[in-house]
């Protein structure tokens, strides 16, 4: 399952766009090949980071009251038209089966007209409330545009969280809490800083009443939505009629929310966001491999290194620790090898550490190399977490400095030009801002991002495009 | 998200369809209201449920070298057609998309079109064999026979093991791993007895050259087909020209197997071989709750009856333990209900085992109960692997006697409608005993299964049908 040349990138990382390509390729993650625009084959490398992904992301949904569920990967076309603006969102992205005996069923674009119908059944009274369910799958997007691996797809390896409350102070709170989960999974363990961003009411999920995405930053200045997470009130409880009994014994609407995860999504991140001219460096709470124990070795002594290799797994036994010992390849083949697979550590033993009982420990992102006492071997969990919080760093440094105060459209445009986001007074988020924001679109190539979803920020003075009074702050930014 | 009663099951177990029906809706494990024709809902305790099942299976192969992989759910046509026998054995099945662009794409039935492409691709010499993939996911098929929940459905839930060798010795040699597999976790841990079961060349996976199904007996007397693995030979590899370079540098085939165990249908053994007239009985090592705290309290001693129960739950926290502390249902509404769940081991506590530090066990197998000093608190771990042996061998003892040798299609049809698998000689397991299987069906209702897979058994006599020679001893049951 090797590359037929080990000839690593041959770009450098500032070439961003042909670094992208290479790497998801050359780092065995995806695969293109099979030719169906959208589609791709995830490879056991990508598969395994996203594995990781999904259960770091579940273990959290599930200690915060969620409970997993399989809904069927169809939905009938009486359900997907039940919520008007909805389906008219999701129309042209969905993929419809040929029909079986006059039954119309679409891929699920979404599940909120599979979840609510079920909501109405399952949910009597304010007891059975709240009800946080998920689920791990695919959903399917019949995307027009020029796909790309991981970063636009028909398929879309994701979570879908569904949850319904009594009233919409709770449901509030939940998309409240979406933002939590997405700051302590994706920024703090994956160390992926983001903008929490309450979205234009033009920009909103087709069916929402507001939507709050998280935005990230990449290498070439463009924003990439990450998690995003819907307010969707009751708009379909009205449609699929689903109520409960307060405790008053009063007939009312469901309040739901929805929050949508996308591990294919989230890897591009951590690729682009980590990755240096060498390949990718991946976080120690995501690699599949933590430590990659490259022995040394020769004919003569290729038994006891292989021991002693064996010796320092054994005192990492809570780890993923793999040791490299095919002998068609040199150690520095294999050097590079796990370079470009961006495991966090790798030793180095050859007789010179045996007999020393010493090992040399290779550190992925700071490109330094120690030698260590196998007596004193550090605290591995220790060494990750620190390992993890540089990558963290290094990414908020990057944010550092990035957005910048605007005043008017050339401004705009000198700033997303530079890979900025620019912050500008701004009219309206509603329908009235709008033809702003045509303006600006066409202007600068850039799009209006949302208001700052956790701070009220105050704009001063006008709106910088029609000279109305200004409501807003707003970011403005190149996107994916 | 509670039934609107507690009634319970109103239907015995020996009334095995309709007992069926009431307790995967009444135990909240599936809902099929969505009416969608083969597709269903998986509620929180089934998805859990399932979610084990696929920890435990995916362990196992990764344990056995195994690597997870995603590919598209969606197969291009052409792919699809590549090999003969496998286009016409699935056509009736598939579902297609309507068209994109003229693009032809059907939901993926199987996935042997998808990998073997990328075996071509990925593998180039013998250094890269063997190669194991494995997949979970979905897989579509448009069965038009009566679908049933679980049992019978157009969605099925499963993992997907697809593995390259160099040699049909390898293959080979896999392919009885596999069924060690389905050993290790089906029966050893889920307590799910099998027969091993090599089918008729009529009745293998289409593109195979053979198929070892895992057949299971119902409580109803039909048999169900469990995980199946098939020796694909060189039939797929040769359809999409995947080669690779031998030791001696000669261009060969790759050849490949398929093994798929699907976690929905295993779920229909678990709940029919285990369940009894109160509800489903769970394997420790399934239940996604392992032991369920009942507080019995008053208002007046609500608060140190639950600072109990969170004592008691602290002591057991490597399990899954739930305290079930709502004031709104009496104790026994609750243990019925986490009875009808199947959940393994109840503790009660109340005012009196509180003031001797004592609790109730109630072990939902065998019914009995009792009081244990905190102290003297048992091994958990322990009481669970008893607990899941005792399901095991009570699942054996079902089978016992249950294969029954019959000389004549009257003695076939008798044994069949006893609930029993009938063991007779038999002609041909190839083209040749087509015929007397069409017999056999027509007069008994019942099908030929294939011949032990694992025991090379000596036929004595004659085809019971035909007359002629017989090669073979077959199994022969009625099936789902």
């Amino acid at each position: 399952m090797k590359k037929e040349s080990n000839e690593g990138l041959t770009v450098k990382k500032e070439n961003f766009s042909e670094w992208y390509s290479q790497i998801i390729d050359k780092a065995e993650l995806v695969d293109i090949r099979l030719d169906m625009k959208g589609f791709m084959v995830i490879r056991p490398w990508g598969a395994r980071i996203i594995e990781n992904m999904y259960k770091i992301y579940e273990k959290e949904l599930q200690e915060r009251g969620h409970e997993p569920t399989f809904m069927p990967s169809v939905i009938p076309e009486a359900n997907l038209k039940k919520e008007s603006s909805h389906i008219k969102g999701f129309t042209p992205e969905v993929f419809w089966l040929k029909e079986i005996n006059k039954e119309k069923l679409a891929l699920r674009p979404t599940s909120e007209t599979l979840y609510t119908p079920m909501f109405k059944l399952w949910i009597r009274s304010h007891r059975d409330l709240p009800l946080k369910l998920y689920q791990r799958g695919s959903v399917f997007r019949l995307d027009t545009k020029a796909t790309r691996p991981l970063i636009r797809t028909r398929e879309i390896l994701w979570i879908e969280c569904h949850d319904a409350f009594a009233t919409k102070k709770e449901a509030e709170k939940q998309v409240q809490e979406d933002i939590e989960i997405t700051e302590k999974v994706m920024h703090q363990k994956f160390g992926i800083p983001f903008l929490a961003m309450k979205r234009p009411s033009w920009d909103k999920f087709a069916g929402a009443e507001y939507t709050i995405g998280s935005d990230v930053l990449m290498p070439d200045g463009k924003l990439i939505q990450q998690p995003s997470t819907h307010l969707m009130g009751q708009k379909f409880s009205k449609a699929f009629d689903a109520k409960f009994k307060t405790e008053n014994g009063k007939e009312e609407y469901l309040w739901t929310t929805a929050y949508g995860p996308a591990m294919s999504r989230i890897l591009v991140s951590v690729i682009s966001m980590h990755g240096d001219d060498k390949g990718l460096i991946l976080p120690f709470s995501l690699s599949p491999v933590s430590v990659i124990i490259v022995p040394i070795f020769t004919t003569a002594n290729k038994e006891k290194i292989l021991k002693y290799a064996e010796e320092i797994k054994n005192k990492l036994k809570d780890f993923e620790i793999k040791i490299d010992d095919r002998d068609f390849y040199t150690p520095g083949w294999k050097f590079h090898e796990w370079e470009l697979k961006g495991v966090p550590f790798r030793i180095e033993i050859g007789e010179k550490e045996l007999k020393a009982k010493t090992l040399t420990l290779f550190i992925r992102d700071t490109g330094k190399k120690e030698i260590i006492s196998l007596k004193k071997f550090p605290d591995l969990k220790k060494l990750g977490e620190q390992f993890d919080e540089r990558l963290r760093k290094n990414a908020e440094k990057m944010m550092e400095g990035r957005i910048v105060n605007c005043k008017t459209a050339v401004e705009i445009k000198k700033a997303v030009d530079n890979s900025k986001i620019a912050k500008v007074n701004w009219c309206s988020l509603e329908e009235a801002g709008i033809k702003c924001a045509e303006s600006v679109e066409k202007s600068t190539g850039a799009e209006i991002r949302g208001t700052l979803a956790n701070k009220n920020e105050k704009p001063l003075g006008k709106c910088i495009i029609c000279g109305k009074k200004a409501n807003e702050v707003v970011y403005i930014g190149k996107s994916y």
